[in-house]
């Protein structure tokens, strides 16, 4: 029964309802650097790749399960698979198929996964408006835009008091990319937002189960039907996010309004996207990286006597998990990634599979790993040494690893990571179609992209 | 940036979630008083009679109007309508309508309009799954127990925060009304409650807008589709309700858990719900009831001098409107609602049409009305008495309006309230046999009553 809670109003908040609609209303086509666009696209293609990778997951097949008792039109592509779904059902779905692997981008500062809310209820619209590719990139970063700055606005506090951010403030990035989408005016782009804001979608109670990754699929509907009803004269307060009563105040306790409009239509959130490389929590990614490069440095498993890991004392308390069992607690495991990175040289969702994780040789290279807490080690960093059967020692230091804003995944990675997601589900051929298709969507048909998403 | 929040999590919750999942899969069907399930008829016929009054509104039409841009399969009946949706979208749309005029119930000990969510979400899937009107009531009752509890459990303080606490208990409602329609197991059923959870619809910044009554509409889909994809096995936190990161903890500050169980399966929360004889606010409703009750008495507009209306000052300040321009102006008008009950003896929707407002006969008798603030009067009550030309006064005292708790629509008053809605759009023969059908749903086919929902 834990009350004491004392939260005064803010009645002179800007209006930031106003500000954002009429910002994604009117803020030019491409009207970004050629850095921003190609930050764009490469949010594009890496939500793309973890939407096609996650297609068989029965997470995905139970949302498409029970949305086909609604007999939905053929409307739009669900990313990998054959079905089709109306399209506000695609947006459910692909936000869940993207999130599904929790492999799709972050956006460090808020820790919010924008593309799986707006990208999955973008794609799905604009099949059925036959937008251009240039029209679905434009409202993919106007619409990131939107989300990430309430996230800037409320974070850390909403977050810290339950809410999954990426589901709570998706919603109104879905609604922006969608009202962009349909080409509603300031007014009416402020009416979606408003709709939306009564619908925010997420617990962080649910993470470790399906209604995890539902959160961005059900963020995603929400944002187009919001689009939807306001294009058709529904009406919102249009102070529903600002007001005492509106969202922001609602359901944070922190709310720094500067961070809605400062830079706006200058600086684009997008750019503070980030993408993993490993298909597990980033407080592994140094160790890993750093045993990749000692595969690469030519260590292997069998030379091996003992390997030294020296991390921050969090690595250990949050994935310290010594003998997996199985794929999941693999994903908590700093040892199996270890292992993973210098056998296989990467650490994908196949390495997360069940069999790979209780594997002979995993598990007796996982025994020859010596964890060693040295909190003078960044929490972003690794040190790891091989002191190998020969009595040589080899010693990689890495400060920030792969993936990281200071060094990021380069593009020939993100296009490794989509074959590695992608080539089972689309094949090797097809998967670099839709890849190259990726690249080229600002400039070119959107039609051509969503043909190569289906199987065959 | 008012800050100054200090939460404490409660860790020691009891199993919300589960324990209501227990009672909605395994509570024996009419596993409650004779009485009980008259009241459950009650609510049923009072939404449907709000359902379909507002069928031709301008916010019924624009939802319909963005829910077939999904070109949806016709699975479910729209009250009042002829066209068929998907019964997702009949959730949405049919939760709509029923809240359109604020004209629905109220469950009083926490201002939830219960029935818009619950009997919404559990008509259109028990439609689709051939459900008999014996199911359909049992699902009513029970979700709206799950709301209700849910709802008296963190009221005042959720709705203080600014949350609409009709459509952010209503998702759970529904949920558990359609899990029990689809037979769900309690570990289903949980999960079902568990999706939900995520899903909170609704703030009260909306007040005045179409997404107010959106919210129940929004409330009943999301809850029709948690409990279609928990039976497809979709999962979710089994303490979602009640864990220090569940949905209870993170959108109020108080938690009463006792409220959940106390008199669980014996007392039944519909058995509080309350129901409208007027369609405004509920303040002024006492002051009309007096003024029905001097037209009874033969009192007529033209042989008054000077009415003096006594009432509590909180009555002035939410309705104080001496002038009303419109029927939404109406709305907040005691005197127009006095007027209202002299000239027509009554004051339903029809009342608050424009032209009705602004006619003459009314703005001359509104300014003959002279309201006297007398704090010893409560709320609940009002004072009335019409001087006449003659030099005779008439007097009314009303403790308890007709439609509170202590004096409660009669089962007569109810039907004529249907009929007022529902006769210009099913013509008056049609709505007496709906009406007949919503009498004995219990104990019969729910077909006939469909197809009564439906003009022509």
């Amino acid at each position: 029964m834990a009350l004491n809670t004392q939260v005064t109003a803010d009645h002179n908040a800007p209006a930031v309802t106003q500000i954002l609609a009429q910002f994604v209303a009117t803020h030019p086509s491409k009207g970004w650097s050629d850095a921003v666009e190609h930050d764009a696209h490469r949010t594009f293609l890496n939500w793309l790749g973890c939407a096609v990778g996650a297609a068989h997951h029965e997470s995905t097949q139970a949302a498409l399960a029970a949305v086909q008792m609604l007999e939905p039109a053929p409307q739009a592509v669900l990313a990998g698979l054959a079905s089709r779904v109306d399209m506000a059902s695609a947006a459910l779905i692909n936000g869940i198929s993207s999130h599904t692997f929790d492999f799709d981008d972050t956006h460090l500062k808020t820790i919010i996964h924008p593309a799986g809310p707006v990208a999955s209820a973008a794609m799905a619209l604009a099949e059925h408006l036959g937008s251009s590719g240039r029209e679905l990139m434009d409202a993919l970063v106007l619409g990131i835009d939107v989300s990430c700055r309430v996230g800037n606005c409320v974070y850390p506090q909403h977050y810290d008091r339950g809410w999954h951010i990426t589901g709570t403030t998706g919603m109104l990035g879905a609604a922006a990319a969608c009202a962009r989408l349909l080409k509603l005016d300031t007014h009416q782009t402020q009416m979606a937002l408003g709709i939306a804001a009564s619908q925010p979608v997420g617990l962080r109670e649910q993470f470790g189960t399906m209604t995890k990754p539902f959160h961005p699929g059900g963020a995603a509907r929400a944002g187009l039907m919001s689009a939807l009803l306001a294009s058709k004269g529904f009406t919102a307060s249009p102070k529903a996010l600002e007001a005492p009563r509106g969202l922001i105040q609602v359901f944070s306790t922190k709310y720094d309004w500067s961070e809605i409009d400062r830079g706006l239509g200058q600086s684009f959130e997008i750019s503070l996207n980030s993408f993993k490389p490993f298909a597990c929590g980033i407080v592994i990614h140094p160790s890993i990286d750093a045993c990749v490069q000692l595969r690469d440095k030519g260590v292997k498993p069998q030379d091996i006597e003992r390997l030294e890991l020296r991390v921050h004392s969090l690595v250990l308390e949050l994935t310290g998990k010594k003998e997996p069992q199985d794929g999941l607690q693999g994903k908590f495991s700093v040892y199996h990634g270890c292992c993973a990175g210098l056998i296989f040289g990467r650490a994908g969702e196949e390495e997360y599979a069940d069999e790979i994780v209780t594997r002979e040789d995993l598990q007796t290279l996982r025994r020859k790993i010596v964890a060693i807490v040295d909190d003078s080690i960044d929490e972003a960093s690794a040190d790891v040494t091989a002191h190998l059967h020969s009595g040589e020692s080899v010693h990689v230091r890495v400060e920030h690893a792969v993936g990281s804003l200071e060094n990021p995944m380069t593009d020939a990675l993100l296009e490794k990571k989509f074959h590695d997601l992608s080539d089972a589900v689309l094949g090797q051929a097809q998967t670099q179609e839709l890849i190259q298709a990726c690249w080229s969507l600002g400039s070119s048909d959107l039609k051509a992209l969503l043909k190569l998403c289906v199987p065959g």
